[in-house]
Formats: C-alpha cells, structure tokens, sequence
C-alpha cells in the first residue's frame, strides 16, 4: 500500500510502498479515512525531534476497523472511529485514568505515538497497538472528523482544566485563531459562560472569529495597544484565563500582561516563547501551565460535542499522494483550517 | 502608646510614642498579644516596597478585643482573636469569597494590611478595619498563636490548592525548611499521605525535619546530587508537588528538574528566582504558581490544626523595646523559628 | 408607605401603612424598584412556617439605594442593585465564603431574611442590614431583574454543584418548566454542553421549552411512557443529572427511576416528594440532594449572566396595591413567568 | 486443583475439584495467595442474588502471576499482584478512567466479577480476563493483603468522594467499626485533618477504635443519647460527613440526626437502610450517597497507603478446605478482622 514517509531529517516526506499491517494479538488494523496535516509534522520533517525514521506520518487519523488480533472484543470491522494520539505504556496510573498524553513512563516507552516515531495514519491501512486508542465516531463523517483528534482536543484539554475558573463573570483571551484556535473558539462557546476575546495578529483570522460569533476582537501588532483594548474589556480584576495558541515570545507576553490575580495562562502553542515567572509577574495566584494533547476520554468528550454539531472542523481535503505538496502549502500559510490527506 | 514604626526606607525601626487608635463605625480595635517578626519586614525596612511612613509595624498579629465601634455585631471586649493579614477591598467577589489575599481592587486600595502601609500590630493596641478580619483563638495562647496568620497561613493555602496531586502514591518536596518551611512540613503530614522529602542546605533544619519525622532528607549544595537522591526517591513518575519556601534560583532550578508530568511547582518563598516555563520544561502538564498569603477562611483552618494540636510553631518571643535588636537577629539568621514581639 | 404584609397564618396579606425604615450603624436602605411574586410565599400566608407576623413580605427584591448607615463605605445614593435573599449571620466559616443560604448558625438567627420573619421588599423602601447583601444591578433594568435573585439564583446554584458531571456527553434532566424551570432551562443552555431533555405535565410549558431551543421534550402524565422515551434519549449510561423543580412524589419518582450510575439528582422544588434511597436505588453512585438557594457570589454570576443577555426571566409587572389579587393568581396558576410588584 | 465454590441458593459452599484455568489471548492466570471472606457472600449463598452457580466464590484476591496469554506485556511470572474485583466492560468511558465499579455497561455484562458470577479466588488459581484488572503488590505480603481490595477499598472510595469537605474544622462520624469500619478509621487518620468520632453498638469496637487512637467514642445502643453526645462534639455546625458502615435503619436514621447543612451522607454498609431525603431533612445542602466499591486507580492508592504502613488490615488465615466453618463463623460474628482463606 501507499504510505507518506518520514525518512530522515531535512527531507521531504516521500510517498512509497508499504505491505499491508496485520494485527498480532490484541491489536486492531483500521482502514484510513483521513490523516490530519499538523504543523509539528514540520518540525519533525526538518529537525527530526529525536525520532528514527523512515516511519508513516500522520499523528490525527479516522478511519474503518478493518482486522482486529486475537483477543480484542467488542469491536467489529466497519466500525468508524478516530485514533487517540498520544500512546502511552497504558499500564501507569496515569494511562489507567486515560491521560495517557502524561504517561508516566514517557521516557522508556519506544514512540510517542503513531506518526510519532512509528507508523501513522498517512497510508492506506494502519496499525492500532490496542483497541482503547480507539474512539467510535457515531454519525460523523470520518474524513472531516480527523482534526478532531489533535487540532480540538488539544485545546479542549487546555479548557478543561481552566473551566472552574470561567465562570459567567470571567474573561477568557484566545490568542491565534488557526487551526487549532478556531477550534477552541468554538469551545469555548459550547462550554463555558465567560466573555470571550479573540486576538491575532492577522485581521482575516480576526474576521473568521467575527464570522463564528466573536464579539471582542483584538489585533495583537500593536503589543501596547493590544494590550490597553483588552484591559478595557476585562475591567480592573484582568483576563481570568489567557490561552496562547501561538506559544511565540511576543504573544507569550500579552498573556502575562494582562491576566489578573488569581488566574491562568495556558500556553498551548509550541512557538518558542518562554514565560518568565517571578513574584506578582504574572500577577499573584495565576497559574502558568504547558499542557500536552489530551486523555481518551477527552477525546470521547469532543466527538460527542462534534456529534451535536457543537464544533465543526473547517478542512481542506487532498489525496495522499499530494502529502508533499500539502506540507508545503502548510509551510507557507496557505491552508485554510485544517489540510486533511485521505487515501 | 509604644509602637515599632517603619520611617524611611534605609532606616532601622524606632520605638514611638503614638496615641491608642479609637475605633469609628465598623471597626475594631484590639490590645495585641504577640506580632511575628517577618523576614519581608526588612525588605520594607531596606527598600519600602513603595510603602510611605511612619506607620507601625508587624503583619501577623494576634490580641484581645479592647473596643468595638458602633454597628459591630457578635464579638465583645477580651475575645481573643487571630487578624487577618491581607486586607482587600471587603467587596468585589474574591473578597466575598473571604480570599482577600487576591482582592480584585487591590490595585486601587490605600494598603497592603496592617503593618503593610497602614499600623500593625508592633504596639499596645492595634485598629482593626472590621471585625470580618477576625478569627476566634479558641483554647490557644495568644502570644504563641501569632505565627499562625502569616507562617502557617502562607504555606497552607499554597498546600490547599495541591492538594487533589497529593494522593497516596504522589511524592511532595519542600525545599528550606525555616520559619515557613517547618509550618509546611507540619501541615502536609496533617493534611496529606504523600510521600514527603524535606531538603535544605543547612544540616541544621533538616535535623529539625528529622525530629518533626521526616524520613527523607536531602541536603541541596550539591545540586546535582540532590536531584539524583530526590529522583531516586520519586521514582520515574518524579516529583508530583514541588513546594518551594526559598524561591532563590538554584532551588527554583532544583524544582523544575524533579517534578515530572502533571505536576505542580509552587514557589512561596520570595528569594528572587524566576522560573523559566518552556515547552516541556518544567515537563508537559506542570503547573507553576506563585500564590500569595491565604484566605480569612483558610485562616481558620489553619487555627482549628493548631487548636487540635497538629501543628505547633516554634517562637521565641521578645519585648516591642527589642525591636531593633530583633530584627538585627533575624537579619544574621540567629532566630529559631519565628520570633514574636510582645507589648 | 405602603407595604404589603403577612399578618398571620389563614390570613391573605395586607396593604399597611408603615414608617419609613431609618438606616443604622452598617445598615443600607433601599428604594425598591421590583419584588418577586414566589410560590413559598403561599405556604407562609397559610402555614406560617413559623414566622411571627406582621411582617412585610417580598424575598426577591431589587432597587436604588436611598440611605447608608455610618460604616458603610463604597456605596452612594442612586446605585441599583440586587438584594440577596438568605440573611446568614455573616460571620460564620460558611457565611465567609459568601454560602449564607448554609449559615451554620442558622437555628439561632432571628430571621431567614427579608420577606421571611423580618420586612421584605413589598414596599417604597427595605432596610438591608449590610452592604454585603447587595449586588450591583450594572446596566439591568431593576424592576425586570428582581426574579434573578431567587427564580435564576436557585436552579444556578443547583446546575453549578453539578456541572463537574455535565460533560458534552451527559445527559441533563428538567422536570417542570415554570418559574424555576424556564431559568433552568437557559441557564443549562448557557453553562453546559450536555444533551438538555425537559419534562413538563402540561404541554404549554413544553412548548416554552420548544421556543427556548430544547429539542428533547417530554411530558410525564404518563410515568411509563416517559420514562420509557427519557431512557432512549439518554441511552445505556441514563441520565447523568436530574433537576427536580417540582418535587412531587410522581416527579421525584421518575428521576429515580432515569438517572444512571454515578449520577445525580438534586430536588430544587418543594413538592412534598421523598426521595428514598435504598442500595442501588438510586443506582449506585447517584448523590442525592436538595439544596438550598444560592450564595452571593453565585448572585454575582447569575447577574453577570444576565447582563451578557444568556438568560432572561420572563416578568408580568403589578402595582403593589393588587398584591392580594397577584397572590391569588399564582395560586391558579395565572401568572405566566414571574411576577413582579413595583411600588 | 480445588475450589470453593457457590452452587446454588441456600446450599453451604463446597469445596470441589476444578481444572486449573488456562489463559487466553489477553488473559492472566495467578497463582492465589490470598481470598478475603466478605459479608456480602452470605448474601449469595443465601439468596443467589441473582447469579448463576456453580461458581468459584471469592471477590477479594491476591496472588502471584502464574501464566499470561498472547498479546499481555509489561507482566511477568511471579509478580505479586491485587485482583481489581468490580469487573467491568473495559470500554465505555467510565471504564477507561479506571472506575469499573461504575461501568456504564453494567446490565448487560455476564458478570459482576471473579467470585461474583464468574470463578473467583477461592481455589489455587484464579482466571483474570485483562492485566488492566491487577495492581503491583510491591512489598505486601500477598496472603494478608488480600482485603485491601474491598474491606479497605471500598471505604476509601466513598472518604474520597468526601475530601473536599473534610477541612480541619470538619467532623467526620464513622458508624461501624468492623471490618470496613476498623480501614476507615484509618483512612480517615490518614487523609484527613477532621476530628473523628466513631460509633458502633459494641463496646469492643469502640475499644479497638480507642486503640487506633480514636478520641471521640460514641455507643449507639440509645439512640438519643448517641445523637446528643455527637451534636455536643461537632457543635453547632453538625457533623459534616456520615459515613455508615452498617447502613442499617438505625444507624442511616442516626446519620440523619445528626449532619448539619452542607454535608454528606455516605452509606457504605448493605445493612437495609433507606435515608428518606425530604425538605431540610436531611438538613439543606446534604449530600445522600451509596457509592459501590472503588476504582482501579483508588486501589493502587489503598496499596500505596497500605505500603508505606499507614493502614493495616487486621487478617485471621485459614486453609481453603475450611470455608463452610470460616463463612458459619462470620455469620455468628466470631472473626476479629477479616478472614483471608488461603490455599
């Protein structure tokens, strides 16, 4: 079968020919529907990120069961479902409570995960190593629901952990509306009650978040004016939780500029940017945090908020063999959404 | 009256003559017992934190109620009482909640406190703004139960806010185990089962954790080989609660290296370490924090432990003519536990 | 002025004249603007509850302040706002927090509150006995508003005990959609993502829901055929949180009979139902509770949800003379939302 | 090799010759170290409840990993292992936080659990259908660990649930100091700062709660006696978590009697209690609950806490061929502790 590799780093991906993985016992095989094209892809196509290839990309995949090992029950072929991402040794206590994405033998377990140093869901066929990476879709369709694995439950487990701070009096600031910022838009708005900010440096991005129903819009160019129209909206107790999509130094620093006391900054972007925390800066009582990805049952959690039409994942779609092209319009900016590869 | 007053940065406390405060409509005034003697009090008496003198000293105060102005309701002359610290607005909705340590205004409010701007307890007599800034004694000394409001107080809250991470399995750190540092050690054998490591860097306090019954005890010069015992300790899921009472660099460096996953650092102590939050370091999922104080509900706790005889601090108390000398002492490291003055 | 009282127990109220209350020491008086018609108040007009009259009735109340006792600071003239109902003693560890609706003293104070043993908000003015019973009204209309301190306040509270269980894929029961419910109703919509099922004896108040945007309805005179159709919309895990507003024995008895394991039902109305719980009936895991209104800092919240526009109480508006007149409508059930009397 | 089995309703245990169990693909078999003998299994032979025999009885199991099938990795022969008891799917989302006790698929799977519908502990070998179901002994000896897994998990999961409220100014009342009993009063010792009182209607239960360290002791042979001597300890706030061991009439009625508001109700004994819960009675804000067993992460914790010598099962041991006379002894009330049959 066709499978879209990563080789080595400073390569482009290439498209070759793969055999067909069969499930040993207690794993299943599903047929691909689609495979998200995320921008950490990129860092691993041109640093490599400690990973061996050549192993199949795509870390954000749907598809059909289609062959299940020796021992797994309760699943059948045909079934449509979405792979958790983050594959942890399943056996700690923290995998045992589904959060696997904090997997406490991270350091001594051989892959992060399929299409993270082994094989991923950008092929025709792919290997699950056991049935509780799986999800089951319900009606979705399981092409557009890749994104749903990475680019929102990212920012869904980013929210989680802040909802008891947002409550209906609170101010939530988004900074970047993109792939995985539209989505947390739109959780935001199913889940919780706060005033909502958006802010990006792009005035399109801004407009898409108009367009989802966003009232308060804050070009982030200007740092200082930024930071003056946000402190307006939010009043003299400050942003109550500030999520940083973007992760990069300047926006970084918006956030801890404009927090309260007794709030939150949740840095969800990998940008590079650094938060240097000192007494009262941020301001006293925030708490600082760089969560990763999200638990199954967080991924349960937002395929039921996709199934009620809740959230809804903007995507492009393309066919596996134009997976290097599609890298490059990612590189450039010119994907809209979420680029979806489907085989 | 006699009182210790805060004159001018760079100048050390005078003993004053002052008239005893009256109480107006709301107010209390109250005949103190003991006030502690701080370590932040030298930083007001060196830089003047941006506080404008004369005003008496001393932030952590315990008395007897002498007067009580018209509208007070439910406390009579002699009730022996804690005050409250961290005085806020009374009003805004963090206040409400009795959590006047993150008072919404606090920016727009003429004093820190008692002692912080305005007259503390270092006198005969001291005026309290309202009786919702006091807690009831119960059975303890008066004198001795001084501590209690800031030393236990401080390390409780930040505590508090760890505790769903301190379950039977997780392993907590308390680096400086000083005047707060032997209040926190205390406090998480009475409130936690977690696995407890007491580190400093003066054989000394961890002998006084060896009495108090720590089992582990690491020395901290020799940062890396602290790391490698506290690791070794941890296990691979690392340090779950990192609570760090210096706050200097090299022991917010410690912290950041031993936690692991999804944990907690909490940096109490004000010794000018920053702490540098990238991707993943401290790992994915830690929480950093820098709280302040604790709330006028989290002081009662804190006094019910006490009354209940769980936790003790050690003093040594002094008369309010000692003042100078005393914080000479503190100064130079030559108290043992918390020092209290005494009218 | 006019007020309109409860002399004693079998006797309709009264439209009396009564002096102009004086605000003292801490005290506020304010001029009302509306006070909420509410069920409860029938039970007192013909029980007593064992309240002394006379007393002026009125538990739900907004106005303008008109008069400030000496003490009181950051409140003037003019300042509209709220009155929270249940007057705790104010001191108590639960009243801190802002929970006077839990006051631990509650069997020794002398009143529940305004409108409940001491004068309420059915007059030109109300004595307040502390400023931190009021919450700023910000741009609200204040007659419209009085409702949200009791119908919106309570089923809040309610939601927000459970909202860790309302997760997208929870289902939320409402039984009874009137006064209490049609709040509910909006505040569920605006605080959770949970599949939302409202129940109702009387198809008019289902079609309310209908209008609200509730998708799921059903009407339980048949106690079969509704149990039957709520389990096939919650499916295998049943319901996750059911909210009694009504509270009869058939109401209580369906949510008994719905809910799931590891569920909640919590009974917001006074029906008179008794909720007997047996091993594994309610199934294993349900907690079971029925709470009291809200706290102030809940208050807080529910206005601010208000003001964004998120909820919205539907009002009929009377003069204070037809008080008698209202009160016998609401006990035919001739009031449609709320009502309201304005002097 | 030999087994203990239940055959059918009213019909003594047998011991029987059965053949070893071999595992399949996903399979563990263990080696039994240890089977604890449970109240709830005189229910069983008494009345089936339900299940279909013949069976193997024993749900409270420990032992060593004797063989492992196709597809089981990170476990190998000879590890010392708890048998998690509370059998569930495995899959739906409550499952896969580890809290099977609470299994959303709970009516239509075949068992409850080993010892439960399907072979248990009591024999040489014992079955386990998934590794997922067995918690790392580390240092326990296996024989008297064997209790950990429900006499001391059980209460466990219900004191978790009740942490929140159990701040150092709370009162905790355990009611039955049995074999669960004499684990949650250690639990308690252990978890919480909450002054304890513990009730039972025997003397020498109390006595052994004396032992244990317990101050506050209370018989509850007059009932009224009983409710006023708790009502004098807890003071005016109530008691505010109950948790009953027995959960026989009088003792729920007890527990009623004596919350205040705000609290919880945890009814952990089958003893054919039912808490009527009506208007303010239980007082206003109590929480009724009737949780079942604990969660796998729970009992990782039990054995965490069990480990560092925090609590400690108090065991009688006796051969397996001795079952009849062992569960005819528990009936008659003559084991101190609880009895572990070993093969």
């Amino acid at each position: 079968m066709k499978a879209v590799q990563f080789i080595e780093a400073g390569r482009p991906p290439e498209v070759v020919d793969v055999p067909v993985p069969e499930p040993t016992s207690g794993e299943v095989v599903i047929r691909v529907a689609g495979a998200g094209v995320c921008h950490s892809d990129l860092h691993i196509l041109d640093d490599g990120l400690g990973m061996q290839g050549p192993f199949t990309l795509g870390h954000e995949n749907t598809g059909w069961i289609s062959a299940v090992g020796a021992g797994v029950e309760g699943w059948k072929e045909g079934d449509a479902v979405a792979v958790y991402g983050p594959w942890g040794c399943g056996r700690c206590r923290t995998c045992q409570t589904s959060a696997e994405n904090y997997c406490e033998r991270h350091a001594s377990i051989p892959t992060y995960g399929g299409g993270l140093g082994s094989d991923g869901g950008m092929a025709e066929y792919m290997r699950v190593p056991s049935p509780r990476l799986l999800v089951p879709l319900g009606g979705l369709d399981p092409v557009k629901a890749a994104p749903l694995s990475d680019a929102a439950l990212t920012p869904y487990h980013a929210i989680k952990r802040a909802l008891p701070l947002l409550t209906p009096d609170a101010t939530v600031l988004v900074v970047g509306i993109g792939g995985l910022g539209h989505m947390a838009v739109q959780l935001l708005q199913a889940l919780t009650p706060a005033t909502l900010i958006a802010a990006d440096i792009d005035d399109g991005k801004l407009e898409h978040a108009r367009a989802m129903g966003v009232e308060h819009l804050v070009n982030t160019r200007d740092a200082d004016a930024a930071a003056e129209r946000i402190a307006a909206i939010a009043g003299p107790r400050g942003v109550t939780v500030a999520l940083d999509i973007v992760g990069a130094q300047p926006t970084v620093d918006l956030c801890v500029r404009v927090v309260g006391r007794n709030s939150r900054i949740t840095v969800v972007g990998l940008g590079g940017g650094v938060v240097q925390y000192a007494a009262n800066s941020p301001p006293y009582g925030c708490e600082v945090s760089v969560p990763y990805w999200g638990s199954r049952t967080e991924l349960m959690e937002v395929i039921a908020l996709a199934e009620t039409g809740r959230i809804h994942a903007e995507v492009e779609i393309f066919p596996l063999e134009q997976a290097a092209d599609v890298y490059q319009r990612l590189r450039e900016g010119r994907i809209r959404g979420r680029a979806v590869l489907t085989p």
